[in-house]
């Protein structure tokens, strides 16, 4: 039939583990997707044939709908060349150029700021993807002497951030607020504010503020409701999407979607990684995966369908049947299982 | 006679309302020290002579035993090259490559985090001053082009970063956590690791641990007493100290140390810079210069008196005696008057 193709990679760790109830998810909503598991994309593949990622697996991806990925990581590998095969390899092969990571407080208990705080934090963090600190430009030289010098080149350009500024101003509610650190890294500071001030005459209709990197990371903890989306380089994207994480409950409730708005093409992952020191033990909370699956079927269509979701589990919270990262004595299958009760 | 000379840059804004409490301080501990005044340093000399230090006054402060800064800055001259014409040109002329930021919570009360949390934090960041992404290497081409490309090179020295490494072992008492992101920005990232698996070498008496950057900003979040001493480069150490001030009740009581271990030379200066838009109206909250002048008496061998220094603000914030910033209702004057009181 003509249904829609998903690809899923469980990956490794806690990774298949809170999949399977993201699936389960998928299959009682019923919207007629055809899943696509590639389970040979993992560890065990990169170990023994040194890719994990075959231009086949590849194909197969780009020709999808969507991909929802667990994780990739595992600890006979080191943290580095393996998990930067998978991840980085899928975000420049697809120019997933957008980090989308909605944050939002389920429940005032998860919150780790004090009670006379406005502490419902509800935003979207805007990462730019594809460029910045992570733009691979660099190397060093006198390597391993005591002259060493290392260079990693920050490499902005005005493509790169005038499209992941335009992204942000088109998923705005209500205000946009630009990070960079132009008062101190000074080229690419220019480029940001430059970029930022033709976006915000392209996108009048928003409220917009301007904030550097350290000051929004204080204002993050101190005045959390006060972001409705926020855009920023690779690098204080990276720091800022975990920190907003942290103030709504943890890795255990992150989800992201790594976007090109042109091509439509996506890629959605819990933000939690493959977790070595709880996989295979069923405790890990499959909330992220779930989410991240609802931001996949917003992103086809389905948004009532992901309001669902995402309605059963704030149920799941409000009720306390939750994973022991959250306070309750729950198992991931058991946890799965609540929701899948509350659709 | 031979009494030790201390250059004060009481500099703009709220820099001069809370230099004079400090300078208060100083006077009733009868050190011995000798205040030499540069009253000239600031927005209003940049802006008749296009320079606010001269080479005068970088000679007295380079011959002087330590300086005391307030704060520079200015709405009228923007935020950036009048700033770095000050901060960065004293950092890179006396190659003060140490940026030493204590974080204590003073008071329960002070904290952003729920009570159930173990919140105490009394921590210190160290981050590394004169490279990383601030090393001022870097340029753009198609400069204002749709096609610019804009470059800021992330610079790191095996002298640089084992010199920082060295420092944070030298200052810590427990425990030491190297912070960067390995796994993402290689070059600088693995010498930061080769430099840290010497100093670890070094300093065996310490327990170490390591975090990625995106990982530490949430640890701060959600576990803040895990922390002695963590080492970072400059541009994480900025957001790190910032997120881990605002931990503790925030700019008004973050001081700061720049300092050269090796020349013993030292600039000492509040976090919170000249806050223009309360500049003048008197609440300006004095501790953080209070604290910064603690510091450098410190720096000078008067420990005794540097703790009763600290101990007369503890008491200040224990009794409710401090300014809006703070939750209380006194004037910077008032503060003022309580801590030389409680001294
Ligand atoms: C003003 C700015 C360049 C400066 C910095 O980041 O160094 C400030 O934020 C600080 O932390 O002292
Ligand atoms: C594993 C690492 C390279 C990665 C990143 O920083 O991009 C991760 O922290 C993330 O945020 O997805």
């Amino acid at each position: 039939g003509d249904s829609k193709r998903i690809t899923v990679i469980p990956g490794d760790g806690i990774g298949p583990e809170v999949i399977e109830p993201a699936l389960a998810v998928l299959d009682v909503l019923a919207l007629g997707v055809r899943l696509d598991v590639l389970d040979q994309v993992n560890a065990e593949t990169y170990l023994s044939t040194g890719s994990a990622l075959s231009p086949a697996d590849l194909d197969r991806i780009r020709t999808s709908e969507a991909t929802l990925l667990g994780a990739v990581g595992d600890p006979r590998l080191g943290d580095t060349a393996y998990v930067r095969s998978v991840l980085t390899t899928l975000r420049s092969e697809l120019d997933l150029y957008a980090n989308y990571r909605p944050v939002r407080l389920w429940h005032d208990r998860l919150s780790p700021l004090r009670d006379d705080t406005r502490r419902a934090i509800d935003c979207v963090i805007v990462r730019e993807n594809t460029e910045g600190l992570y733009s691979g430009v660099g190397g060093s030289t006198r390597t391993g002497s005591p002259q060493e010098i290392a260079i990693d080149v920050d490499l902005n350009t005005h493509h790169g951030v005038s499209r992941i500024l335009d992204f942000a101003f088109s998923v705005a509610r209500r205000s946009v607020c630009v990070v960079d650190k132009a008062n101190a890294v000074r080229n690419g500071g220019q480029l940001w504010q430059r970029c930022w001030h033709e976006a915000v005459e392209r996108h009048p209709q928003f409220d917009t503020s301007h904030l550097y990197v350290d000051a929004a990371a204080m204002k993050l903890v101190t005045d959390p409701t006060a972001f409705d989306v926020i855009v920023t380089n690779n690098s204080y994207g990276d720091i800022l999407s975990d920190l907003t994480a942290a103030l709504a409950g943890g890795l255990g409730v992150a989800a992201s979607a790594n976007l090109n708005p042109a091509t439509r093409q996506g890629l959605f992952e819990p933000v939690h990684g493959s977790a070595p020191d709880i996989a295979g033990t069923g405790i890990a909370n499959p909330f992220a995966a779930i989410l991240s699956a609802a931001l996949l079927i917003e992103h086809l269509g389905h948004a009532e369908e992901a309001d669902a979701v995402r309605r059963a589990v704030a149920a799941a919270v409000e009720a306390g049947r939750v994973t022991p990262d959250l306070g309750g004595s729950l198992s991931t299958k058991e946890v799965g299982a609540v929701v899948l009760a509350e659709l």
